[in-house]
């Protein structure tokens, strides 16, 4: 994003997704040819404003004429396509932005993706833009389906009846927006706006979703990621569209890619950098579509505009197999297929002249089911039922032959209900899955897909706003470096984290006193800014009291001079913590999407079990319960098998602080963590027993 | 299944898929009714043996004799599907076996599955057929595409040129068989056989998948399960399988169902019933469908027999965002997409004419991708390379406009060398992914499925059988109920299982002496065969000594009075251990599928963290070993973090002897546990420290 005051981010989406003139710099006469593309899709789609050929070799392009240059155009276009090569469309950029031209789509690649020389164009070309606002290099373009504006030359705009709908998408890689338009077409799901953002070097996937979320015809917002440039834009655009109403679903392709990473703590080894995008979209309340179909499959649910008001699911068959199979798989995503109630059971007896008790979900009309007044009597009768929020509708082979029978049963249904309703389509079937999603009703081909379309239309959960207050100020006489365990410690009580009762010692003598003074067992540690990993060198014992401890201390300072123990600065004698539930908190940064606070099981545990949540800063506090309810761990908060309730509020409270003390030290903190933090009986609060902080 | 003695199932099933006379009761001369089906069926896909069609009322159907009964039939037939309702099938069944055919289909449904009355006619119908097999009832019938034999009335016959291949499909659901041939056939994807084996009263899954293993024309096996019968039939039948190189894949509906379970102890509540399910087809070296679409998409790899030897594929596009998407799933599911030796790479550069460095993978060649020579080339050279052990090939929006470049790419490649090679088809292209599978290539549309796909054409781990030696007697003395610690302990000890030390005390003093003899802390705890918490009640005390012990036992004693806690028996004093780390190890039955071994994280851990492993008895050494290797916590064994290497060795022998205990204790043992059991460092063994065991 660089600056372009001048002309916003939504003036120039504008006169791209609605202009009154296009240039197309570098058309060509030959339709076959991508550059004949551009000119040929326009008139195509039907686009009704004046079309600018620019071409210095030809002076008519179908019947168009064609100019010379972007000088000798009669009028400003408002918007551009540029498709020559990398070598020289920075000259065409740079004629554009003269011109006055708003924005410019260029669509060569070769550029910062392609190495150092492509980088060195890609910085031409940025500088050749001045205010003009640029979509990307390395990009397909963008459409309207509804205005019919295409400025793309997409093979997959090949020769189609584009269907529209309320879906708009944000691609970063062209070549997937093709396939998504391409299989959406085939399965009748409409797009209403899509663009490419290739290698973002102005507008990027976040102008996209913001300028979707005012959008009028747009209903769901689907976003295909490579990467977020900018975390705190993606979290405002994303807040706009859930103001707006319009549900954000996002495929984010690079999750086993993990980048090298620079910390030195447990922390680091933990939080690879695809989790951290999982926390980004958890905190922006974004879906995350977990595989490439749900890309397509959740938006056209969400484009219904249906959400279920609870988790009970309903499914209706004339075929027991699939219904078996959409009701497994709805369980499997956690929705109940419960039992239906009596009324809605005597009901369905009724419709189908059996006395058989009708309570059994899947419901399975089998034969009747070839009677179009009985599935759609029972269609009805099931989206009206006080058991039921949402109703999955079997298209089984019977179909093939009379596909009257399930679809007028969906649509007559929809039009009696506001409650999700939805086909599963089991044999092959292309016809009947494009006319249903045609007629609003979403159809899918996989039971997993049913499951996952109708948990993503529950309404989502409110996703509260960060504290907007300014974090503290960091104190003035923090040194750099890593930090002793005592000074970690002392740093965190400044932000309101207490910890077990400890005392710092330098001899056997004084370690006697503090164990007195600190009564019960104790704990005693080496205190070294240098020492990583103490226990591994020998440099922890626990379980000491007044009477060992002395000896203890003369034992372990002989076993770390005799290892060369470096930088040891004293002992710390510490209050023996039991009884609770041990954590780890952690703070740190993603290289590429900034500091972040992770919660997990304590000790080896959190790596081990994988068990472990993550947020970016600034956090909530709705965030930081999300954080322990994320927890296999935190069960055993609550009380399990017999044993107290710990203080689940203190462990919420540690989280908030902790993450306030990441955004008071800001850049100044490298990383944090405490390991353990106990979590005691509730009431009696949490306790640091361990602090690492490493300081810019 | 019922004793058959005199017709073998294999007989049976010969009779079924190569008939040379079939009689069909109940055929309607009505084509377009389902009674009409079958011998238009026959027929259309080229049938050459005698249809007898049996209906008192016709004389004719299609040009064929009609017979008015099965007495009346001028010859035995070897099959012959039953067509009437569930109210008269038995009379059709008797009149079949009396004349000696060997195996009747019944469609009809309304039996078992219809409640009791249905289960009435069930018995009935079993009854009937005497010495004769049956395939249902409740099945959609039996085909051999590579015969022309099809013995149903599905719709998804109709009027389709149903594809040859590798594949034969065993199913419980007709509705599913007719769902899954129908959508291969789409694709391209051919079968050898299918059959649906419905309420399976005798012929069922194991059955299907035995024969199968000798059949000429099958080379994978694909089965669809609701539930299996036999596990030991089950187990005999994939072995055969295994051994003959047929692969076996399962999908098992059902996954979110968990019956109700009567156990009372920590195990019961975790071994949810399709974890059996689990354990069960991973001892049998099964692979598991985990998507419904894996069910055709890993047969469909696997019938090209490509096994791939290693883990590194490379991706071969013209699109970067496809070949993105492939590598990130290969990635995901636990394969490597590794950069590119040097001379593959500076070979791919000779066919690309580029001097740039072609070690990236994906192989992106964008524009010189559209030349069929340089594709073909790069598929070529990328299947020749050391570096790579199979080959995902993207078919992108290019292809639309001309197909034959991946097309010709693929094939040519295809026959250069004996990788896996595949092809992942971007855009909506339905004509090229039939095109692709009729070639023998699979051919993908979803990247999760590429990377499957692949990864289950890894050759298979040898699976090496339980031992097939008896197990010990049990001991003659052992009493019924629930017993204690103590007990339990003792009985753990005869299968070879060590514990901590201990004794029996009753009194304070009892318990000085006990704690003095075994030195060090030691652990107090009541003696109740009627306590399965212990702990719940403070029926545990750890950390005592001599000085300590006696005091302790005087308090537990008021304590548990003051609870009325019942049955107490004594106290034992028991070493208290440390330094190792806790597993849990069980025995239970699953109602279902029998007796099994667990093994979890010791204390909550195992619950909370999910984090167990399941072998169904009799096991193997590998297949303990293969349960260490499942947990999470098992990587804590190989020295975690400076830690000391664990006695992994003890505890595979520690799952074993336990497993032989429950083999030796056969239905007597109900449940059997030990939670903790200590794994101590390398060369210490394991060391049981608590027991219960409940017998019949």
């Amino acid at each position: 994003m660089t600056d372009h005051a001048s002309i916003t981010a939504k003036a120039a989406l504008d006169a791209m997704f609605r202009p009154r003139r296009v240039a197309i710099v570098g058309a060509s006469a030959d339709a076959t040819k991508t550059g004949g593309r551009p000119v040929n899709y326009l008139r195509e789609h039907g686009f009704t404003g004046d079309i600018y050929p620019i071409n210095p070799k030809v002076s008519d392009i179908g019947g168009l004429a064609c100019y010379p240059s972007v000088a000798a155009l009669p009028e400003t276009p408002d918007a551009a396509i540029v498709l020559l090569g990398a070598e020289r469309a920075h000259l065409a950029v740079r004629d554009l932005a003269e011109r006055g031209t708003k924005l410019a789509i260029v669509l060569a690649s070769g550029f910062g993706e392609a190495g150092p020389a492509g980088q060195v164009l890609q910085d031409q070309l940025r500088a050749a833009a001045g205010n003009m606002r640029l979509l990307g290099p390395n990009t397909i373009g963008a459409m309207d389906l509804h205005r019919r504006i295409v400025l793309s030359a997409s093979g997959a705009l090949e020769g189609k009846d584009l269907p529209q709908g309320g879906i708009s998408l944000a691609s970063q890689s062209g070549g997937i927006l093709g396939a998504l338009l391409s299989r959406a077409t085939a399965r009748g799901i409409g797009f209403a706006k899509l663009a490419s953002t290739g290698n973002e070097i102005d507008l990027d996937l976040a102008d996209l979703v913001d300028y979707y979320a005012d959008d009028e015809g747009t209903r769901v917002i689907a976003v295909y990621a490579e990467g977020i440039r900018s975390v705190e834009r993606f979290r405002a655009a994303t807040e706009r569209a859930r103001e707006a109403g319009k549900p954000v679903v996002v495929f984010k392709v690079g999750r086993s890619e993990f980048g090298a990473r620079a910390a030195v703590s447990h922390t680091g080894a933990m939080a690879g950098e695809d989790r951290v995008y999982d926390a980004l979209f958890r905190q922006c309340g974004v879906i995350r579509a977990e595989s490439f179909s749900d890309l397509l499959d959740i938006p056209a649910m969400l484009a219904a505009a249906r959400p279920m008001r609870g988790r009970r699911v309903a499914v209706l068959t004339s075929t027991g197999g699939a219904g078996s199979l959409v009701a497994d798989a709805c369980g499997m995503a956690g929705l109940d297929v419960p039992l239906l109630d009596e009324p809605t059971a005597a009901t369905l007896a009724g419709i189908l002249k059996t006395d058989a008790p009708m309570t059994a979900n899947p419901v399975d009309v089998t034969l009747a089911g070839v009677k179009p007044e009985v599935m759609t009597a029972a269609t009805r009768a099931l989206l009206a039922s006080d058991s039921v929020d949402g109703l999955v509708v079997i298209v089984g082979s019977s179909a093939l032959a009379q596909p009257e029978v399930a679809v007028g049963a969906l649509t007559q249904g929809a039009a009696s209900s506001q409650k999700p309703l939805i086909a599963y389509v089991s044999p092959d079937a292309p016809h009947i899955l494009r006319h249903l999603n045609q007629q609003g009703i979403p159809a899918f081909t996989a039971p997993e897909a049913c499951a996952v379309a109708l948990e993503a239309s529950r309404p989502l959960a409110s996703v509260s706003a960060a504290a907007a207050a300014a974090p503290p100020a960091p104190p003035t006489d923090l040194r750099s470096g890593t930090l002793n365990e005592a000074e970690a410690r002392a740093l965190f009580a400044r932000y309101g984290l207490q910890g077990a009762e400890q005392r710092i010692v330098r001899t056997p003598e004084e370690a006697v006193a503090a164990a007195q003074e600190i009564g019960g067992p104790v704990v005693l540690k080496v205190l070294s800014q240098a020492i990583a990993h103490k226990s591994d060198i020998g440099g922890v014992k626990v379980g000491l009291d007044a009477k060992t401890i002395g000896p203890a201390l003369t034992d372990m300072a002989a076993h770390l001079a005799a290892q060369d123990a470096p930088g040891i600065e004293g002992y710390l004698v510490q209050q023996m913590l039991s009884g609770g539930v041990e954590f780890i908190l952690g703070l740190r940064h993603d290289p590429q999407l900034g500091p972040l606070v992770l919660l997990g099981a304590g000790g080896v545990m959190a790596e081990i079990m994988d068990d472990v949540a993550i947020r970016l800063l600034p956090i909530s506090k709705a965030d930081a319960e999300a954080m322990v309810d994320e927890l296999r761990l935190s069960r055993l908060l609550e009380g399990y098998r017999g044993s107290p309730a710990l203080d689940r509020a203190a462990l919420v409270t540690a989280i908030t602080d902790f993450a306030r003390m990441g955004e008071s030290l800001g850049r100044r903190l490298a990383e944090a963590e405490i390991n353990p933090l106990f979590v005691l009986p509730a009431g009696n609060g949490v306790a640091a027993a361990d602090g690492l902080a490493v300081i810019n």
